[in-house]
């Protein structure tokens, strides 16, 4: 039987205020078990872009990325918020090792290629170098993974967080019995989405067909969901959707099986 | 027998500069064996610090880091620098991995003790993780560590690169036969500070005793030689002092022994 790996992904807001972000540090630190941290930063990014006079420019939810604002994903993903993170984790006895996917290589991608849009220095994630990965965190190590790749001929690529932790788990899949939790702002996929208890606690591909038929599923959900049984399909165990505050009891969201 | 470490510090200046960056990286690489890379990026910190109107203050040469100065050094030397570094590295077929004290607890600190000055965040360095290090090392991970260390309680604290690629040369004496690179300005230490070829080959602690007594050596260099000196008899196999251009061909700068 493989060792049970849990892979936790969390937006922006969550890990850009000091008081979320101990909170959640805390509940991360109380996981049992091998586990691995993907982060985002995006409001951070803005922030800080803004402050040194870089645009920002958003199509379709994605970062135009030009070499200036290359610059500010690398100090605010690699740097500011990577590395606070590494610190408190350590403070908290977790052996934390911050990564880029340039870092011994975990994470290759291409830079997207120009169809309508010209994203500049975005990568689309082509290889995960699960062994290495894996390695690290059979030694105890818990990594935590920077949104950002590179394309292995010396250039860092902005890269979507959401993807790489689903990308990650895939690659980890041969391991370990993995578990993905991406933090969401309500509680899990809600039956009523003005109502936070209406947590659908567990989903199938038969269910999910039916969920997106009665409408209870629909939008910006799609996509997410599509991407969560694609990973279920590639190997990965579960995919879980929570609330970030809810990571500490994690039976409390939706299970995508 | 040991393994040969051949562990690099550079300064800011080189690891700034595309141009120079990129020859350095070439050098570096074609160093045989294992390695270790420990940089600087002073000059970027306080160019980023006045792009986002945080003034810059020093003290006999060293940094004050108040908690927005931190923020700076952490994005600049843990993000902009460190991971151009490891990208650069992987382009070239090295197995990079872009490290903080703080990951993996490499390199513990304590915040310096408020004496006539209050550094704020600076850390003196007072915990080398030598086993961690040497285990990645001998796995082919090629450590490239920015100047920032971590208490152990959750804060990242802005040090000294010099003073870190001593402490951890130190640390790793155990493990390997090392050779520490401080990459100077000149091409070594000079008998004649006007005559670049002046070269002095090697320096042991009779010669460098009569160096100083005759003022070849003298002024900012006695604290670093000191440094040097006190590395060797802490076990470092030797220090080099050289030019960053010339750190393929090692022969050629001044070794302390």
């Amino acid at each position: 039987m493989k060792d049970r790996l849990t892979i936790v992904k969390v937006g922006g807001k969550i890990v850009e205020e000091p008081d979320t972000l101990a909170a959640l540090l805390r509940d991360f630190a109380s996981i049992d078990g091998f586990k691995l941290l993907v982060h985002g930063g995006g409001r951070s990014a803005t922030k800080v872009a803004a402050s040194l006079g870089v645009e920002t420019k958003m199509i379709d939810g994605r970062r135009v990325t030009d070499a200036e604002m290359l610059r500010v994903v690398t100090m605010v993903y690699g740097g500011l918020v990577n590395k606070n993170i590494v610190a408190g984790l350590q403070g908290l006895g977790v052996d934390a090792l911050g990564m880029t996917g340039a870092d011994m290589n975990i994470i290759r991608s291409d830079r997207r290629p120009v169809k309508t849009v010209d994203y500049g220095f975005v990568g689309d994630v082509k290889e995960v170098n699960g062994e290495a990965i894996a390695s690290l965190v059979r030694s105890g190590v818990v990594p935590v993974i920077a949104p950002l790749t590179h394309d292995g001929k010396g250039s860092l690529l902005n890269t979507n967080a959401d993807t790489m932790a689903g990308e990650t788990a895939k690659g980890l899949a041969e391991y370990f019995d993995v578990h993905l939790v991406f933090c969401f702002e309500k509680n899990g996929v809600l039956r009523d989405e003005k109502d936070d208890d209406s947590v659908i606690p567990e989903i199938d591909r038969a269910s999910y067909a039916e969920l997106k038929e009665q409408g209870i599923v629909s939008g910006g959900m799609i996509p997410k969901l599509d991407n969560a049984f694609d990973a279920i399909e590639t190997g990965v165990s579960e995919v879980i959707i929570t609330k970030a505050s809810a990571i500490g009891n994690l039976a409390l969201g939706t299970h995508l099986k």
